[in-house]
């Protein structure tokens, strides 16, 4: 069957109706309610589905593979109320719930990043408070936007209200940008998270900064939660709130790659827009970003690396 | 200075804040939460008016020339909640209450079709239960949408319970495709509307239809809400839910233009969704037709026809 | 769920493996390589799945409700070798061989032209010679393309010589443009097919020819391959050989719809390429017409028409 | 050679740097610099080109076989100065001077329609005042566009200024729109000139009119003008001043084979802009309507027609 | 107010007809009959406008908050005319030495380059001579394009000719790709300018080279004029003139904010096509850029840096 | 002429028929049936040749005028068969032994990968076997694809077999991404190769690899296959198989720069594919590459460096 051909999953994988019996699942979220700006991202799925069907099952650069020692299945996506964000929140939560109890690690096609607080108040449900690696734009911790709590620049301050964190673990990579007030970022900071501004990172590997971060996060339960705008727009044009001056596709794979040998418990790619990618290049990388997530699970052993 | 240059206000039109001393004034709602299908209609609005820039104030085919004869505006956008669809809906009907206090008619520039409810409410509040001309491909008299009540797909079932239409002067016209029974036009027609199906309009003019409407509205208020998704994709092709076999812009502006000497009280012109719309073509038609109901409100005369 | 999550299957429908049990089914063949001119066309199916999605069961035009009274499902691609289309015409005839045998009606998601001629081959063993309703901008019946005797442009002088058409029996409908000689649509009509011009459908209703088709074909087992190019650009713009002066959506239904009552055995609908086709539109009238298709199958009562 | 290889000239013709030994000469202007809305047409004569590929030399339709008849070639553009308009309308009416005085009939590729006055101009030199079929959304007869004499909508008021046109055989087809006043159209009017409103045009066949202006024109010699604007924009997305409720490509393939038989001493076609063209199927429409122009030059028998 | 929503001016600021009372100005000049490639910038102001909607007041980056020191407004667009480019370069002008009287600083919102020499022949009526910080993949001084003194490659010809610029103050920082000669540079570098070319800034922070520029410019009048093909187009992709080999958005950025504590007295943002922007976000850049040469205009403290 | 005027031809070049003459020549050759994934690479050369429109002849970065010392053309297109990949391999072969005869160095516009296998073959007919420099995200050393042995990411392997490559002297630069096994990069290394993976690549110049390479290759003759997938997506969108974490353009010029002072044979650019290239920039970069290979041939001497 030519790769173009055949049923349209994460990476050409099965399907199956629920989590169980998985070590790990992808996860669709069509939503897109909660962004501020540019809509699309309901499509996200569909489309970093249908470009991630040129995966292949060992990685090049890391000597992974995850299928291996991982049973793996693409299990759907969440069924939200398309037409209210705050019964869909609520959704959200009890399906992961349910991944969770399953145990499978899931992986998450979005979807706009809204949707990062119900899943991360199942984490805690199932694991207590994470640790967090966030690559973003944007800190994503208004306390409202536009008078509503629920909405794609609140979902970590909606998770630190309802303690899912381990502020002390928690890493805010690629921010930048236009605020109201210095405090937008130093909220952050006041909690006791990291952030590392997009300029800290211009022109470098981040392998230092990832060696920071395993050193930190150590064996702790920790989720990842990649935005695609946290790339510059010249590397990842199709999504809704672009900021220039972000990181590359280089920085984000050497991010991804530098998550091996942590206990996570949850991975989650965000805000593709499909209306706003017309190459599909966009959904491509936010495939193979999901790939590379799921070669740092825990049990993939990491290969000898490119000499 | 070009007319691609200056401020992007419909037609080129001076703006001001409120209606207040108007005859008739446009106005966006910037909406696309309560869409089913592709998003995008938040972002109708602005191309909306940006691609009006060629419109010119003399109507070549009609004669009329409205702006001889009425005061007109663009009066903005309605500050409508992006997070919650169900207190947008409460926003934009106090919105339009204040738009009608101030005696001047709207002409709305949507956004998605869940915005006629609440403006048919402010009819009501003004005006008593106003007759319908309501072209689209769709009924939209559903029950719920997901067990929602408020959505694109809903908003004259909700008209109807609210008592703002008068039954016997409701017109659907260019309903087709698919459904779940005969009762999805059907309910339409047990409440005493009158529906033309989209075959019925293939190859022919609409203006015997037109003549029917007007015999059968006479004085009574009118309200007209046209679905850009009417019309054939071929003809608008950026739109969220499109339907084959559709009204041609010929016959678009037949019906617009088969409205005039009737008692218009308000008119939108909705689901015009930017990012499906690559050459700007549809938001030039929305625009277009937007301009042709402006020729057809009350007091501005009709000039001598087509030789 | 929002019809834009979920699975992206024909119609959102049920997949299996083979035809087994089924009364029909649908199924892709992802090939482009017998294009003459733009290619994309391997992407067709994929694009028609994904735009499927908003169809609904019943038919407002017609009346029918095809799921009431057949078994369908998507039984997804057939596995081509898209370096060989010599090959691949095999491989295509010994999918379809199997499904005729499964006695399930295969509706076809192309895919280039090419693939008709293996499918009549499959029909002529299970069936016989067949009567063809060939709808399309070109007759598709040369000796050869730049030598080869296996191209988009040569299905049907192929599935001539193969004995697969019952020749009092066959309609081309469409048809126009440029060519080398008169010969080349005179060809067909020598061999005693009805060639129907596009230029002797313009500004009319297909009623009365389906009508004829219908009074010829009777109850001999016939064929429909629709080429989405015998539709104008305007109505159908991603597609590889374009041809102006076609057919509109309107007249392409009530040559689907005026198929009913018929011996339906198998259809096509061939040509979709979504890289010329930037909304999506061209993909979601394919599907739409598929879904026509599946309304006129045998043992489909069709309903009470549009009043 | 496939199609899409080669060297994209017109029709795959051959090429030469003069007119000299022609019967007939594809000829380019890259110009748009006239235009008052959106630009791109000064790209319009290398994508007209490409799109021409798969032009075959015979009109299934008409039985015309232009090249067994005419001697053609693509002499290429016309080198215009990008940076002054009114340098550049010069330098135009020089090329066809010689064009002309080298007995070819020239077919023009544009660019925007600023360049139809200075043809007409050559086209005097060496006729007289030459009858006019002109096909547009527009009259394109103003006085001025803010204040300049040379610009697109100006070329036939220069024109008749210069004594170019038979008043008595002049033909406006396609006119529609918003403009200034009843004057827009009447001046032509009152020059003498026949002027169809496109609302004249709408559900109907052209032969009539067509009839009607070969029965004006007679022997005299005429010069076609065709705005790709005078099609709906449903038909020719890709140009800069879009006017909804045009032409279909049926009636536009109509206007142009119902020339046959006139004293055809030159034609355009303009106003083609890629830019605004995403499939490509605007520039492929130009080219076959510039095919359709060279089917009726004098010298070309017309076949047996369509049964 | 959704960001989205509203009227589109310069990051949503009030808009007023002259530059009376600010200390600022943004002002679009919609033009593109300039370029010598593919057109498009006359649209670039409107779509830069739209595109900066989600800019707020704050830079988190540098600490800048322009609007609590700086008095700012959109003053709209120069009304150029369309038709003749010299004559525009003259409305330019005018408009220019009328904002410079009012006192304000304009941020020009291009259009194509021609319109920086009527700029800086009104900058030098102003203040005399300026320096010059210009960012472009062209050096833009060529005596003449095909003939023309006036065109986007030559205003710093004419500028200089003019004597509007400090000749050992002038620095042309990106300049690659291909010319007719060494002299297409070296003619900057006989005049004393520095020319940096792209090569020598690949890799690495343009910091440094900024500190030299603020050591040679001191306390001079300085005009910044930025050409966003400056960008790779990998960065930039809707412009005319791609060179690749280019900026990246981390050194434009480095390249703005390292104006900061320089007298300046306009900057322009030129070159931005929307024609070949499908996503927006060329302009969206353009936008930020624009936003980052306020932060950096006299009078605006710069806060504590990024961390 | 205006630079986006006249024949579209690489460079602007005169044509001719054959190589005879030519120090070098550009050759198209408009192939995608060899691609795995999407289409589109067909339409590469018309393309390339198009956007290669603003091309001068000085190179600015590096000093070369390659004019001046080389006899130059475009020598159209190979005339492959679009129905048959393995008859075009055929084809290709004997079209390069003709060109290689004639004693002229082919610079191929590609067209997908396939086609450098029988330009290798034709090389060893001329040269006997070649050092290789070749750059790509992909190995291209499959000993099949889904059983066929002539496909786009097999072309070195079957090199590799006919005896084409001086093992010892071929550089594979730019891979990544994901694969089967370790071996699909260690089978290159085995055979003696020299792999460069894409993550040793990050954030450096290539200068020092390509003295490696130079001091490597030294006299032997030498070809340069350039895949443009070897750019990142973000420089490159417009291919077929896309792999996020490549090379930028920066490396890209260094890469065919730093092939200056070896005896190159021949040189391909290949994989561009236009449908997934709205801008046209890949293209361009493609025409701008071919360009600098140019720059690098035998006999063209390199000026004076960037200072
Ligand atoms: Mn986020
Ligand atoms: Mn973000
Ligand atoms: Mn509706
Ligand atoms: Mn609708
Ligand atoms: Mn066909
Ligand atoms: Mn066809
Ligand atoms: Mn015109
Ligand atoms: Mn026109
Ligand atoms: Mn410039
Ligand atoms: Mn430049
Ligand atoms: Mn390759
Ligand atoms: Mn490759």
């Amino acid at each position: 069957m030519p790769r173009f051909g055949g049923p349209a999953t994460m990476m050409r994988l099965p399907t199956q109706e629920t989590a169980k019996g998985l070590d790990a699942c992808f996860v669709g979220i069509p939503m897109d309610i909660g962004t501020s700006n540019r809509p699309g991202t309901r499509l996200g799925p569909r489309q970093i589905r249908d470009e991630s069907r040129m995966l292949r099952p060992y990685n090049m650069a890391t000597g992974a593979a995850p299928f291996d020692h991982l049973q793996v299945a693409d299990i759907g996506d969440v069924p939200i109320n398309t037409f209210d964000l705050k019964s869909s929140v609520g959704i959200i939560e009890t399906h992961y719930d349910q991944i969770l109890s399953a145990g499978a690690i899931p992986l998450t096609l979005g979807g706009d990043h809204t949707l990062t607080w119900p899943i991360l108040r199942a984490m805690k449900n199932a694991h207590g408070p994470v640790a967090l690696i966030h690559v973003d734009a944007h800190a994503d911790i208004n306390e409202t936007m536009f008078g509503e709590k629920v909405a794609h620049g609140c979902p970590f301050r909606r998770a630190w209200e309802d303690g899912c964190l381990d502020n002390n673990r928690v890493f805010q990579i690629g921010l930048r940008g236009t605020g109201y007030s210095r405090d937008d970022f130093d909220w952050s900071r006041t909690q006791g998270w990291t952030v590392v501004q997009a300029e800290e990172c211009w022109y470098r590997s981040m392998a230092p900064l990832m060696q920071q971060v395993r050193d930190t996060v150590q064996d702790m339960p920790v989720y990842i939660s990649f935005d695609i705008d946290s790339l510059d727009p010249a590397f990842a044009p199709g999504t809704g709130t672009v900021e220039p001056g972000g990181l590359s596709t280089w920085q984000a794979l050497e991010i991804v790659r530098g998550c091996s040998n942590l206990n996570i418990v949850g991975c989650d790619l965000v805000e593709v827009s499909p209306p706003y990618d017309p190459t599909g290049n966009t959904a491509l990388i936010g495939a193979n970003l999901l790939y590379e997530m799921l070669c740092v699970l825990p049990n993939v052993p990491q290969g000898t690396t490119t000499p």
